[in-house]
């Protein structure tokens, strides 16, 4: 450990590792079965507890946990994940513009989709992207970027925009582009714009190299986009703005990233976290310490657990609660002094259900302002009996920077 | 103990009591050092929990945390301190009256400040603010009293008042007393009765004996007063409006007790209650025993353990909590049956921080409905094992209310 001035804070988010009782585990969780001395001495020095993501037994999603476990009540600001994929693939987003989702599609002369994903495109679609960004309509300036394979986003962003715009991807082949119509003025107006964007996209791709090299391969061009799932980028406070520490975000997956973005947190690239079961966890660990050197606040989101949970390996996801723990000692031999940490899940996603559910998660916050209680491993029940009881996801930032002293005093 | 029909309740606040594991105690809090054996019996014989005075993590002011605990949420009813301050000194302040905290400051006959604390005046204010009190400036009645030194409070009731009005204190010295300016038509009305009162106060205190004689002392005159800070009085239900039974208030602070008074409790005078670490316990106790005679609830504040953990005294502390528990020990002599006890804090003030923070604070309830949970002690940590597991100040009264039996029920 090194000596700093300043409290910092961890917030250390292992992605769906909370779980439920496996028979092949003689009852116990994976976390449970696992071995996890760094995670039990952090336990045993801390502070313990269960935590309701959003509220007790609502099954969160991973974009609404984040949003909660940051002090950002989903209720009040989640309108869907649009605006963060956009801002996870690299878009700068800002509250009030209209985003979609996009395919890039293969449509024939007559604006009939041929194949809605364009023989599921792998390459080439940067540079069709990049003859798209920046296309002005009137007074609302389009940017579109490329997501993996087929898939995109477009953000309108411009005075007098509405969102309730229908689709202009009609789902299904053998069918015309639809034209997007809006609800109300407002709306209209977006759908306007998306409507020429469409149109333009078409002009302006059928022709791009890519595509003739497509064309030449025997492959569906790309020769239109087509955008769908119009939602508004909701007004997030900045997260400096909100704590007055400025936050750093080590995270694996894009809309994690996003959220991040979002909240014009620092997103440090880390070489080795791939997302997968074999991301680097040292990597993961090392880029938290160094973020630390220049920022208040880092959250972490480790994926490899949410994967074994979705898959419904019991045995594999032990490893990957191992693989946490080893993440956790690499970051505890450098952690700069004072750092208040918490350690949690954002959901649980129990290998016998293979998709996310409401259980509650384990939560431990170590760090020297804490009062530790006696639990002495980490776990869904042993954290259970903890002094911290059962609070929820968007209380965590109150209570850590109550510890690190630097939230205001409510009264006199 | 003493027999008596009606059911009755007192909250027993020990200020700041709640705190962090200190070195020095070999880990444990100054509350779990101490020797603290009524204390203890009670927490064994009732239902023992930890609160969180506000909402998790948020660092409660001690005004904040008691309206909180008697029942009025502060986010929904405190503006500021303002309006308890100046009930603490004694004014009646009534909802939608606007209150200012003031100096007596000393000008020259230009009305530039030459001295903003008019010398730190200690005595005689008492007698030039008679000399204002009871103006009135067209339809508005202007209530002053004197506080400490050199401070004062001014308090405007009328129709048609806003609170949007900026200081006539110029916070400098060597400059003109402002103007007050009102931000809306309600404000600039009594922005208008402000500089009134600033021109008249100057005209009626230049040649008050007080002055005359501080001059003739060499001493700078208190002849004028510089309101600053406008606040609008919050509409508060009365104690006994809201719960249907009478309370006092046995205090030592001046903003508790004028939140009491705000509420229209009892606050009796209690010999000996100064508020510091001489406090005489065994006098306060006496107080609650005796107002308990001719009424259902009592609010007690004792203030040395804040005290001593602003001073960052361990050991001081620890006497202070036993200081506490020798005050719990004579209640219980007199208490009247049935009566339920809660004791509590109404925030942490760590001896490492020497500051309010926002961690949970214990709590015990104590009395004939409650169900004993097997917690053997007083103490944050003992307590968060218990049975009324993490609660909010904003319950305590309702938790009361229902043990006392005399809350109606919601519903068939």
């Amino acid at each position: 450990m090194s000596e700093t001035a300043k409290p910092k804070a961890v917030i250390l988010i292992a992605d769906g590792m909370a779980d439920r009782p496996v028979e092949a585990l003689k009852g116990r969780t994976p976390l449970e079965a696992a071995k996890t001395p760094h995670m039990d001495r952090l336990a045993a020095e801390g502070e313990c507890g269960q935590m309701d993501p959003i509220a007790p037994g609502v099954r969160a999603g991973s974009d609404t946990s984040h949003l909660a476990i940051l002090g950002y009540d989903p209720h009040t600001y989640y309108t869907g994940r649009g605006p963060f994929e956009a801002a996870g693939i690299g878009l700068e987003i800002k509250g009030g513009d209209i985003c979609f989702r996009c395919n890039f599609s293969t449509v024939d002369e007559n604006m009939v989709v041929t194949d809605r994903r364009a023989g599921r495109i792998s390459s080439g679609t940067d540079k069709l992207a990049a003859a798209l960004n920046g296309m002005t309509i009137d007074d609302v300036t389009c940017y579109f970027k490329e997501s993996v394979e087929h898939r995109a986003a477009l953000v309108l962003r411009g005075p007098g925009l509405g969102h309730e715009v229908s689709d202009a991807d009609p789902h299904a082949e053998g069918v015309k582009v639809h034209l997007a119509q809006g609800k109300d003025a407002a709306s209209a107006k977006a759908a306007g714009v998306v409507n020429e964007f469409v149109k333009r996209s078409y002009a302006i791709l059928k022709d791009n190299p890519v595509n003739l090299e497509r064309i030449k391969q025997g492959r569906p061009a790309a020769n239109i986009v087509l955008p769908r799932g119009a939602g508004v980028a909701p007004h997030l406070e900045a997260f400096q703005a909100r704590y007055g520490f400025s936050g750093a975000a080590v995270v694996e997956t894009g809309l994690i990233a996003g959220i991040a973005r979002y909240l014009a947190m620092d997103i440090p690239s880390v070489a080795g976290a791939t997302g997968g079961y074999d991301t680097d966890e040292i990597a993961i660990a090392q880029a938290i310490v160094n973020s630390l050197k220049d920022h208040d606040f880092v959250l972490c989101n480790y994926k490899a657990c949410d994967l074994a949970g979705h898959d419904g390996d019991a045995m594999k996801k032990v490893e990957c609660v191992e693989k946490m723990d080893r993440l956790v000692g690499e970051l505890m031999k450098h952690l700069p002094i004072p750092t208040h940490l918490a350690i949690t899940a954002d959901h649980s996603t129990p290998v016998s259900f293979k998709d996310h559910t409401g259980d509650t998660v384990p939560i431990l916050i170590w760090g020297p302002a804490t009062r530790p209680d006696g639990v002495k491993s980490f776990g869904e029940r042993p954290c259970a009996a903890g002094s911290l009881g059962r609070i929820r996801g968007q209380w965590l930032m109150t209570l850590l920077t109550n510890l690190m002293g630097t939230q205001e005093k409510y009264g006199a």
